[in-house]
């Protein structure tokens, strides 16, 4: 199969698994509204596809990776609406479409991002609830340590809060509000094949290199002034570095390929 | 042990539980300093003590339900940030306090309601993952559900979105943005204490009542507007309704004195 037809088929799994819970969902019109919205506004659906991928590549089922995947969408998602926020990055669009507080209004897009990330944690808690294994309670650990306040909000704060950060400062910001969904992503994956803490740990691994490489991707590509803290030269050779050692570590997995396409790809696509 | 004692006790376990998790967090400073400072502004732990009540009334282990007690608090305090925020309610002061955002900025309130949701479901998942009983992840999965958007979070938007709301919106605001989280505790009590089905129904009944009462009489205090919806008279009539039925069934389960007390309480404070 083809990578893009392996893609398309993926997002194709990971959205109408999303579409699913949003259907599922008994709530006032205006919130499910605004919840589908941002969660179908043309994102590339990354971190689901990686959780998928990695679990199929390690052996295991779709369907106990895709409620995890569609879980980790939502976080995702939610980061996004309330990032766009004006008391944030004041954003007025996203993927060439108003940002959701544009749309419903702040009040809105406050509580939709709230329900989004509530209702991964529902959907996580009943599918360990209907499966009562172990191994998918640490998925859902995991998530929640790499998306809170140590992880991905943590570089969240540090971002917002900072207007000429240090090297180290800037490398907290990669390393935690960018990298940590990709770690999450990777390990969850390998988890949900039911694979040992060692796999886990090689897959985070993976995971935490992926997402420094994609940080550095983005901010080369628009000219990011966190540039002038690495130098734009440094910054190139750490993102080729990290990009080969991402590909060597799955290079040595059987059944990489897709992985391995799909870390071409988004160097490409940059 | 008189009513107060006990009550003091109850708040005092609950808040070195809080504590505990708020010290073991290896985060921001800032973020750390805004999650602890909406936790601990006076709150009158309610919902974490009813928690811990019920799981005692019906012969449960405290151990296993102050975890469960920490990350019902957490999330009724990032509504509180969130609701608070100029988006929403635009409120400058809570219980003689500055809001969290007067105090730290718009967008590290959002943060640090988003921070405090997420390591509630961390703590509780954690939790599971190191019991595995069925029971403690029903409690997770029932708060989920009725803190989320077809709870909680679904009476917030209902409450931002009508300026006059009809009876029918007004009951599915206050059973939704109040009740909720009450049910949870009392379901989540019950659940943390082993108990069969049937008792957890009939807790989250109970709990319903509760919320109800509770709404009802925080409305006639404040001489809310939502009163000249369902008139002032009948809303005088459903709280004492609403509590002698509370209490009658309170009274026929054994060792619910304490409860009985709490409800007097509430009903005294306000």
């Amino acid at each position: 199969m083809s990578f893009n037809v392996e893609m398309n088929e993926k997002i194709q799994k990971i959205e109408n698994e999303l579409k699913k819970y949003i259907d599922e969902l008994n709530c006032p019109a205006q919130l499910k509204e605004a919840m589908e919205y941002s969660l179908f506004t043309g994102g590339k659906r990354l971190r689901p596809v990686i959780l998928l991928a990695v679990c199929e590549m390690l052996g295991g089922e779709d369907e106990a990776a895709l409620p995890f995947a569609a879980a980790l969408e939502m976080i995702h998602t939610y980061s996004l609406i309330h990032d766009d926020l004006p008391a944030m990055d004041d954003d007025d669009m996203r993927r060439g479409k108003p940002t959701n507080h544009k749309v419903f209004g702040e009040g809105i897009a406050i509580l939709s991002g709230d329900a989004l990330l509530n209702y991964a944690y529902e959907i996580m808690a009943d599918f360990c609830l209907l499966h009562e294994e172990a191994n998918m309670l640490e998925a859902m650990s995991k998530i929640a340590r790499y998306a809170g306040a140590s992880g991905m909000i943590g570089g969240q704060v540090m971002d917002i809060d900072l207007s000429n950060p240090t090297r180290e400062q800037l490398a907290y910001i990669d390393a935690n509000k960018t990298a940590k969904l990709f770690m999450a992503a990777f390990a969850a994956g390998a988890l949900c094949a039911f694979r040992d803490e060692d796999t886990v740990a090689k897959m985070e691994n993976i995971g935490r290199n992926f997402g420094l490489a994609f940080q550095l991707l983005d901010d080369i590509t628009d000219n990011s002034p966190s540039l002038s803290v690495w130098g734009k030269e440094n910054a190139e050779k750490a993102l080729i570095s990290l990009i080969w050692e991402v590909t060597a570590n799955l290079k040595e997995i059987e059944g990489s390929d897709f992985l391995i396409d799909l870390v071409s790809y988004v160097a490409a696509k940059q």
